[in-house]
């Protein structure tokens, strides 16, 4: 499973003031603090970025691949900003990831960037009349995304699909929904198509000590389902990957199994 | 889900201990512990218990209902022993449970005390080979002690099929075939066989530290895949059973979810 470390948000504070004060040690100590915590790839999310988005976008990719052998999954809304952080991405550590697109006619303009640099994208199964209200739903949207996505040229190997997961406290019905979302949206196609998950939305709006048993527990079920990737925080997580891939015999069993 | 408190078992030094003595306390206050916890049986295991059998069983059985309000759930592969357990057990909590019986035509008069006593029973998919090898081999061997339980006079209501969970660090592969042997079980009646795991055979033969990790996600996945009953340390798996039961739905999300 790619994991995609998540802590490089301008949700968090610490990330904020390194963004404002362009000062790049905090962004190479998250990114490598990720890595060695076994993040495959590590999200830049700058946001809406409506400001020198592109700018910004550059100097927090070359900074994260400054510090860590990684690629990059670039998440903004802005189009520009995804564009030039895809220009100067360091491909020797991997294809970039573009987060995201979805049915939304304004985020199109996504899947021709993923074209335009041969990158894989995240499509979330968000539809015109809002939230999914269930997995099937989520399949219908998926299926116009598949088929969106192939007007740009891609193909369904270039698609991640994102079911949306919802924080739990106010939407607790919706998660067994994304359980059988993931399930659902591997038999669109063989290979079967891949699925990811932003994991700790579901948590979002929980008391902090419950929020990583929360977020523990659901990965368990997710990566049981099939899920091919997640952006989550990996020193929170690797514990449950590594168990659950001991249980499904992913990897072989050894004693030291979470030392590895 | 049907929790069985695991920890009144010979194999545990405390407990054979109080056994020698005869000293109430200890098993009491374990007794206790469990049901604290969240255990809504408590098991009584002493073994094949060949001299005083019928004796040490009803110790065990009045001591730990003397301590709490539970039924029993009554582990022992000597008949005179299980049949004085099930003669003095106080039904006012619920029936006491046999467990527990196989293919193994020696294991055939505890069906014969099952249908006596009105009691439900445990049924081992162990079949005159040996380990099952596979879920379809134990959904044969299910199919035959349905079989056999219907001879004796029970309903498949009565059952509780054990797919027998072996050890990770020597049989790694039968994790998931136990994994799909509970929701197979589950489709061989309407309403759905009822299905039992010893969780801890999972962990046996691990180092200490990763026993309960293991233990752990492997029960998310079998309550996921719709477990009904599980031998377990309650104090080391509630947390487990509360969360996914809230990620499914089977209980309210609240922010003190786990200290109710």
């Amino acid at each position: 499973m790619l994991i995609i470390g998540e802590r490089l948000s301008i949700i968090s504070k610490k990330v904020r003031e390194a963004i404002q004060k362009k000062d790049k040690e905090p962004i190479k100590q998250i990114a490598i603090e990720q890595w060695r915590a076994g993040a495959h790839m590590i999200e830049a999310n700058i946001g809406p970025a409506e400001e020198n988005g592109e700018e910004l976008m550059q100097w927090m990719v070359t900074t994260i691949q400054e510090a860590v052998p990684l690629p990059v999954s670039l998440d903004t809304t802005n189009p520009s900003a995804m564009e030039a952080g895809l220009k100067i991405h360091n491909n020797q550590w991997g294809k970039p990831l573009i987060n995201s697109t979805s049915l939304d006619p304004e985020r199109f303009i996504m899947f021709e960037l993923a074209a335009k640099y041969n990158a894989p994208i995240i499509a979330l199964t968000v539809g015109k009349g809002g939230l999914p209200r269930d997995a099937e739903e989520r399949v219908e949207i998926a299926l116009q995304l598949i088929e969106k996505a192939t007007e740009y040229g891609l193909s369904p190997e270039d698609l991640y699909l994102d079911p949306l997961v919802l924080q739990i406290s106010t939407s607790q019905n919706q998660a067994k929904e994304v359980l059988r979302a993931i399930k659902l949206f591997q038999e669109l196609n063989d290979p079967p198509m891949k699925t990811i998950v932003g994991l700790s939305n579901l948590s979002n709006g929980c008391p902090k000590e419950i929020k990583p048993i929360l977020n523990k527990h659901f990965l368990s079920l997710l990566i049981y389902e099939g899920l091919s990737a997640a952006i989550v925080n990996p020193s929170e997580v690797m514990e449950t990957i590594k168990t659950i891939n001991v249980i499904m015999g992913k990897t072989l069993y050894a004693h030291s199994y979470l030392q590895i």
